[in-house]
C-alpha cells in the first residue's frame, strides 16, 4: 500500500492519443489476442505517462493487471457486466483503459492525482469506477451486495472483481468468501492478480499464502489458474468459469509485477529478499525514458508484424515544479528515536503490516531482527498479536498508515485497552496530505476513532525535534498511546523552543503582547502554516498567538484558559475532520474550566469528504494553507 | 452473542461445595475419564446455579465446552501451559472449573455478573483469565503474540485456544491462521467447540462452514477431529497433535450445545430451523429445577457405579428481586416502525449479523424474507455488502450490537460513506447497561468511533415514542445514519411531549421559570434518571431544566445557547465515554456560537473502564442514577 511522493519527471513526456487507440481497435488484420496485446502496451505507455507526470502512482500492479483488464474490456464485458478492482492500487492502469475506450474524457489523462482530476485510488465519482477502494479486502463483499440487489430485481449480469495477492492476507477476503459460496453466487468471478509481490517484498517473504487453490476450493469456490499474460489461457479460464454458474469462481492469474518493462518486472530482482522499487512512487527521468522506449518498441514491433503504421505519440513538457525550499521530515526523526530507545529496552518490539519502508522501520528490522514482526496486510491480527505480547510484559509498537491502523483493527485496539496493558500504535501518512492517493489513504478520522479508548494517549509532533520528546512521553507512562505522524516533508519556518513537554499543555511558538487572535493547532503542516500566517499578519499589524498542542485527547483546560485570556478570536485548526477532532476536545476542556470563551471561536479543518490532488492545491482548497488562514482571520476579526 | 436480561429464578438454588470437588478429585476408584465426567457434570451444576442466580449467561456453550475444558485442566495443562477461550461466552463454565480447582475463590460462585464479582465475559482482572474476550475472533492472534514473547525468552509452553464454530465466520480467524502456519507455531492447539449452533440458529442455516477440515488444512494447520464429549477420543487427538510440533494444530471437537441436560441439548430441537433457547439469557424456574435434577442424577449414578457416596449439595435462597415497576422498551418500537416503513418502501433491506432475536428483526425476516440477509458473524462483510446494495439504489439497514457494529467494520462504514450512498446502521445494546455481559458488550465508544464519518447522522431515542420519529428522520435525508438503541427496559416517568423533531435541537422535558441547573442528555436510561432527579430536586426547591437531545453529532448550537441562557450549572450526561461523547460535541457547538457558557459546566459519563454487574448497581457505581445525580448537582450548586 506504500505511498511516497516521488519526483516529477522534468523532461518531455509522451502519451498515446485517442486516435491511435481507435486505429488499433479497428484493425481487421489482427486477432483478438494480438490486438489486445498492442492495446495493453499502449495503455502501459499512458499509465507510465500519468504516473511520471503526477510524481506518484502504482506502476507495478497497474502493469501486472493491464493484460487482464484490457482483455476483459475489449473482449468480455457484455451489457451491464461490471469490472472493478478490490485493491484499487491499479487505478492508473484502469484509467488508461477507460480513457482509451472513451469511457473517461481523454483530458483526464493529464490529471492523475490532481485536484479535479483522477484520484490515486478509485472513487465512484469518476465515470467507470464501480466502488471506492484503496482500503483492502472489501471488493468481493461489495460485489455480493450488488448481486443480491440484482437478484431482487431480476437483473442478470456478471461481476469481475480483481484482487491482489497480498490483499488475500486481509481477513475480510476470507470472511466474504463464505457466504458467497453458500448463496451460490455464480455471478461473481474473482481474479487474483497473483504478481507475487506486495508493497515492500515478495508475498512469500511477507506472509506466504500457502496452497492458494486449495484455500479457495475449501471455501466452496470454483478455482481456475492460468498465466495472466496469456490471453488464450485467460480466455479459456473464463470459459471454464462459465461452466460453473452455481458457484462463485476465482481465477488465479499468475502475473509479473511491472509486466511490460524489463527492468520494472519483479522477475528482474536479483534475490528473493530484495525490495521492489516500482510498487508506488514515481519513476526517475532515466527509468521513465527507458521504460517508455521499451513499451513503444513492443507496440511498434507488433504493429509492423501485422503490417500497419507505427505508433504516433504526442508529447508534452511537464509542468514546472516549484522549488521545494527547506523542508523538515518526521519519519527519519521517528526512526532515529525508536532505534535509540529500542537499544536500551529490549522489551520494545516493532510490528509492521507490509509498510516497512513507509513507516521507517527498515533500520529497526535490520538492527533488531528478532524483535521485528512482519505481519503482512493483516492489521487486526497485528494488533491482537501485540495485545498478546503486552500481556507477557513486552512493549509492542504497531505500525501502519493512520487511516488503516485506527479503523481496521479498531475493536482490537479497544480489546487490548480493556486488558490495561501497554501497546503503542504509530500511524503515519496522517491527515489530509499527501492528498494524491485519495480518501482511502487520508487519515482524517483517527483522532475521533481512538479518542474514547480509555488509557490511550493520542499525540502528534509538529517538527522533528518534538518526535523524541513524544516517544519518551508515550514510553514513560503506563498507558497506551497513538503517535500520529505526517509522512510528507514540509517547509517549517519556526525554531522549536521546547526542551520538555508538560502533559496536556501546548507550546507557544509565536506570541505578541496583546494578541487579537489565537491559533491552536498541531502537527507538521498546519502548525507551519499557522506560524507563517502569523509572521505575515504581524506585518499587517495583526498580532497573533500561535500554540501548538501535541496532546490531542488529554488537554489541560486550565493552562489553555490562562493562555487564551483576552483574545478576541480563537481559531482551532484540525488536520482531521472537524467533528470529533482536536478542536472539539479543546473547546470542551475550556468550557469545563468555566473559561468565558472568546467572543468568536472558529473551528477549522475538514468538514466533508477531502479532495484529492497535489499537496499545495488541496491544502489551499480546504482553506488550511497560510494564505487562506490569513484571509479567514482578517474576515473574522472584521465581522 | 445474544444477551438478554432474563428473570432470576426465585426458588431455592443448589450448588456443589468445594469439599465435594476435592473428594471427587481424590477418588482412586475412578479412571481419568470417569473422574473427569463426574467433575464436568458437577461443574455444569454450578454453572447452571451461577446463571440462574445471575439471571443471564450462556448455558449452551458453557455446557458444550465443559468436557473439553475439564479434561484440559484435570489431565493436560502442565507447568505454565495456558488455556483460554477466544469466544468467551463460555466463561461461566470456565469459572466453575477454576472455582472447583481453587484457582478462583469459592465465593465468586455467587457473584456472576455482579459488581465486584465475575463479569459475563472473560477479563484478565479475574484470576485464571488469560485474555479479554467476548468480541470474537481474536484468540488465536493473542496466542501468537504470546508465543512470540515466549520464543524471545526461551520460555517453553503450550497454548490451548478454544474457538466457537459460529466464530469461524469472523475474518480475523482466517487472517490469524496464515502467519501462525508460516511461523510454524506448534505451540498452539486450537480447539473448535463445534456445537453446530450460533447465537440464534444452526451454523449451517446461518452461514455454513463448508468443509472445515479442508479449510484448516489449506491454511497449513494440522487437523484432528473427534467427539468432544469422548475423553478417550479427545485425548488421542491431543496426542496426535503433539506429533506435529512444527505446525499449529486444530482439533475440531464435535460437541452438543447444552450438553448434559437433555432438553437443553440442541439435538432436542424439533427442526433444523428452530431457534435454540439456551444460548444466552437465563433458565426459568422449571428449566432450572429439571436441569439441576438431571445433572445431579448423572453425577450420582456415576458415583454409585464406582461405589462411593452420593453428591452432597448446598442450597441458597436467591436474593429477593426488586419490583421492576412500569418500564418502557425501545426494541419493540423499532421493530414496529421498521415493519411499517418497509411495507411502504421495497428498497429497504434488513441485514443481520447473527443477532436476529436481539436486534428485533424476526418479524422483518418473516414478513420480508427476500429482503432479509443473514450475514452470520461477519460484520465487515455485512457492511460492505450493504455498501454494494446502496450503490444499486437499495436502502440497506445493518444490525448488530453497537459495540461490534461501530468498531469491527469501522473502516468499511467509512468506505461506504466515501461512496456517498445511503446506508443505515442500527446498533442495539448501546451504552453502559446491561452491564452484566462485561466490557466487550458495553457500547461506550460508538459515538466517538463514528462521529467523524462525513454524512452520517448519529441519533438515539429516549423513549419508544421517539423511535419512529428518528427512523423517519434517518430515512428522510440523503445521508447515512446510525441509530443507537438501548436494549433493556427502563422505568420512564415523563410523558414525551414532541410530535416532530427539528434537526440538531433537543426536546424540553422539564422546565422551571428560572432554572439553576440544566441537564442535557439522551437515550432511554440517563434521560429517565435525569427527569427523576429533576422531579425530586424540585421538592427541595432546586429548579432544573431537562433537555433530551436525540441528535448526537449534529447539534444546533444556537438553539441550545438560547435555551441554556442564564443557568448557573450545565450538566451533560453521556451514556458513553466522556471523551469524544455527546457532551464534547455540545460544548464545542455552544463555544462556536459565542455562547458565554454557564459559570460551571460538568460533563458526566464514563471516564474509565466500565464496571460489570447488575444494571442498578453499575449505574449507581458510575454516578449516573437519579440518586447520584441529585447529590452531584447539590454539590456543584454549592461549590
Amino acid at each position: 500500500m506504500g505511498e511516497l511522493i516521488g519526483k516529477v519527471v522534468e523532461s518531455t513526456l509522451y502519451y498515446v492519443p485517442k486516435s491511435e487507440f481507435d486505429r488499433v481497435r479497428a484493425l481487421n488484420e489482427a486477432s483478438a489476442p494480438e490486438k489486445t496485446r498492442i492495446f495493453a502496451d499502449m495503455c502501459r505507455l499512458n499509465t507510465l505517462y500519468m504516473i511520471a507526470r503526477a510524481g506518484s502512482g502504482h506502476i507495478g500492479s497497474s502493469f501486472s493487471s493491464l493484460d487482464v483488464v484490457s482483455w476483459l474490456y475489449l473482449n468480455e464485458l457484455k451489457n451491464d457486466d461490471l469490472y472493478f478492482s478490490s485493491k484499487g492500487h491499479d487505478a492508473p492502469g484502469l484509467y488508461s483503459v477507460l480513457i482509451a475506450l472513451g469511457k473517461l474524457p481523454f483530458d483526464k489523462l493529464h490529471g492523475l492525482r490532481r485536484l479535479g482530476g483522477l484520484p490515486g485510488h478509485p472513487d465512484v465519482g469518476v465515470p467507470g469506477m464501480v466502488i471506492n477502494s484503496g482500503s483492502l479486502g472489501m471488493g468481493i463483499s461489495k460485489a455480493k451486495g450488488m448481486v443480491r440487489a440484482d437478484r431482487l430485481r431480476g437483473h442478470e449480469r456478471r461481476y469481475y472483481v480483481l484482487t491482489g495477492d497480498g490483499e488475500l492476507q486481509e481477513g475480510q477476503i476470507w470472511e466474504s468468501l463464505i457466504s458467497a459460496a453458500n448463496a451460490g453466487m455464480g455471478e461473481i468471478t474473482a481474479i487474483v492478480d497473483h504478481n507475487k509481490l506486495q508493497s515492500d517484498y515478495r508475498v512469500s517473504q511477507t506472509s506466504d499464502l500457502g496452497d492458494l487453490p486449495a484455500k479457495f476450493k475449501s471455501f466452496g469456490w470454483h478455482v481456475e489458474r492460468c498465466d495472466g499474460h496469456d490471453f488464450d489461457a485467460f480466455s479459456a479460464a473464463l470459459r471454464a468459469c462459465e461452466a460453473h454458474p452455481g458457484k462463485p469462481q476465482v481465477i488465479i492469474a499468475d502475473t509479473v509485477k511491472g509486466r511490460g518493462v524489463s527492468f520494472m518486472e519483479h522477475t528482474a530482482l536479483d534475490s528473493d529478499t530484495d525490495m521492489y522499487r516500482f510498487h508506488s512512487g514515481a519513476p526517475d527521468a532515466d527509468s521513465y525514458g527507458r521504460g517508455a522506449q521499451e513499451l513503444l518498441d513492443h507496440v511498434n514491433r507488433a504493429l509492423s508484424r501485422i503490417g500497419v503504421a507505427r505508433l504516433s505519440l504526442e508529447s508534452v513538457e511537464p509542468p514546472a515544479k516549484a522549488a521545494p525550499g527547506t523542508t523538515k521530515r518526521l519519519m527519519p526523526a521517528y526512526t532515529e528515536a525508536l532505534l535509540a530507545r529500542a537499544a536500551k529496552d529490549d522489551r520494545i518490539i516493532g510490528l509492521d503490516a507490509d509498510l516497512v519502508l513507509d513507516t521507517g522501520l527498515i533500520p529497526f528490522k535490520e538492527k533488531f531482527p528478532d524483535r521485528f514482526v512482519e505481519c503482512g496486510i493483516a492489521e487486526m491480527d497485528m494488533v491482537s498479536q501485540a495485545g498478546g505480547m503486552a500481556l507477557e510484559g513486552l512493549i509492542p509498537i504497531c505500525h501502519s498508515f493512520g487511516c488503516f491502523l485506527s479503523t481496521r483493527p479498531n475493536e482490537q485496539i479497544y480489546n487490548n485497552a480493556t486488558e490495561r496493558t501497554k501497546v503503542l500504535y504509530v500511524g503515519s501518512l496522517a491527515g489530509l496530505i499527501p492528498a494524491a492517493p485519495g480518501h482511502s489513504h487520508q487519515s482524517l478520522r483517527d483522532i475521533s476513532a481512538l479518542t474514547s479508548v480509555p488509557g490511550l494517549d493520542i499525540v502528534e509532533p509538529c517538527c522533528p525535534e518534538e518526535v523524541p520528546l513524544l516517544l519518551d512521553y508515550l514510553l514513560g507512562t503506563k498507558r497506551s498511546g497513538y503517535l500520529r505522524l505526517i509522512s510528507v516533508p514540509w517547509p517549517v519556518l519556526f525554531a522549536y523552543p521546547a526542551e520538555r513537554l508538560i502533559e496536556g499543555q501546548g507550546v507557544v511558538l509565536w506570541q505578541k503582547d496583546k494578541p487579537a487572535v489565537a491559533i491552536v493547532t498541531y502537527g507538521l503542516i498546519t502548525t507551519a502554516e499557522a506560524y507563517k500566517a502569523a509572521e505575515e499578519l504581524a506585518d499587517e499589524g495583526i498580532d497573533a498567538l500561535i500554540i501548538e498542542c501535541p496532546f490531542l485527547n488529554r488537554i489541560d483546560g486550565a493552562w489553555f484558559a490562562d493562555k487564551l485570556e483576552g483574545v478576541k478570536l480563537l481559531v482551532t485548526i484540525d488536520n482531521h475532520y472537524v467533528n470529533g477532532g482536536f478542536g472539539d476536545q479543546l473547546l470542551s476542556a475550556l468550557a469545563r474550566e468555566g473559561a468565558c470563551l472568546s467572543p468568536r471561536v472558529v473551528r477549522l479543518g475538514i468538514d466533508d469528504m477531502p479532495s484529492s490532488g497535489q499537496p499545495a492545491e488541496v491544502l489551499g482548497h480546504h482553506g488550511l494553507d497560510s494564505a487562506s488562514l490569513k484571509v479567514r482571520i482578517r474576515q473574522e476579526l472584521k465581522g
